[in-house]
């Protein structure tokens, strides 16, 4: 364990229904900041699945970059998904958002049979090979689980998309707010943040437990 | 003072060059949710001023709507702020970011000329009329003091923005990380925020600081 943890944070555009979502990313972010890691913002250079409004629920005809959006999160500070190196981290998280399953992967739309882009998929399997810990909120673990499949994840207690996870070959395992699922064999940590109707306090809870495990886990 | 604190939490848009600064805007969030009020969040439904891509810090050609895109930090409950009515309230909240000073007014663009939104100025009127509690953070004192004139807030230790503050008949007392500049005779509270290089976790302490503060003068 290095001195000072480092986190790579993975973003997926910047709001819930097309993006990374904002509490969850922002909260990951004060959970690494406060448990004395440094972190690095990474997300993929290419166009969102679509782009809703998110006071209708709708989507637009607009088009929008992952990178570009994700950025208003990252304050600017951030890099393309391609450059990430496990080598020069300790840990990757994925915040959740349904831009981790439409962005990061199609799993929002195309369930099980869902493709993966191919940055993200790169940095989950060298990741993984690396033996490093994997983080995963909200929806993400269906990312982790399409490209790993052995892994125990939780999603909080949606029976359908638990169902969905085991088609990937994953086991799924019931949380609620502020707990984690920790699959310590593939170093794989999960928490269920806004898959559960939860307050900002209680993703905050979620976020905060996960980088603990993390870092206990490094 | 109501069972709950209730907080009306004024957005500008979504990041921190064209909107409301995401981290600002979401700690205020989890500072009011941990100090046990609720909150509804509100912004104009107008054009931004303009867009900006975050990778790049430069303006596109792009139109955004201020409402549409602070649903984002919102999850889709948000009103416009020709809504609001101090009487639901008990604490109006401005979260900072380059929005407040180039949608809520141009004081980005203008200084101390600046105009200001007709929704914002109303809001900010009728609050302190009704003598509740009125917090900004960041930049967003320069919108307050634009409104009111005569107050005390500061804005960090930025001494071109404390001239262009009295300019506008205000006071600028100079704070450092998580401190307050408290306003007791107006009830305006103020906060630096990312007025000063600042990590997330200051940025929560500078929210916990100002929430509390507004909670105590209720």
């Amino acid at each position: 364990m290095s001195a000072k943890p480092k986190f790579a944070v993975v973003l997926s555009g910047c709001g819930v229904y097309d993006g990374s979502e904002i509490h969850e990313a922002v909260l990951t972010l004060l959970a690494i900041d406060r448990q004395g890691g440094s972190y690095q913002c990474f997300a993929p250079d290419i166009d969102q699945y679509h782009v809703i409004n998110h006071v209708v629920g709708a989507p637009g005809a607009e088009t929008r970059n992952v990178l570009v959006e994700s950025a208003r999160i990252a304050r600017g500070a951030i890099l393309p998904l391609s450059q990430y190196k496990p080598a020069d981290f300790d840990v990757i998280v994925f915040p959740g958002g349904f831009g981790a399953a439409k962005n990061l992967c199609t799993f929002a739309v195309d369930g099980p049979d869902c493709t993966v882009d191919p940055d993200a998929e790169a940095a989950i399997t060298a990741t993984y090979e690396a033996r490093k810990p994997i983080v995963a909120l909200c929806i993400s673990p269906a990312l982790v689980a399409k490209v790993l499949g052995h892994v125990e994840v939780t999603i909080g207690d949606d029976p359908a998309t638990a169902q969905a996870l085991a088609a990937m070959g994953a086991t799924h395992a019931p949380r609620t707010h502020g707990e984690t699922c920790v699959d310590a064999k593939h170093k794989v940590i999960t928490s269920p943040c806004y898959m559960l109707n939860a307050t900002v306090g209680q993703i905050a809870d979620g976020a905060n437990a996960a980088i603990a495990e993390a870092i206990k886990m490094m």
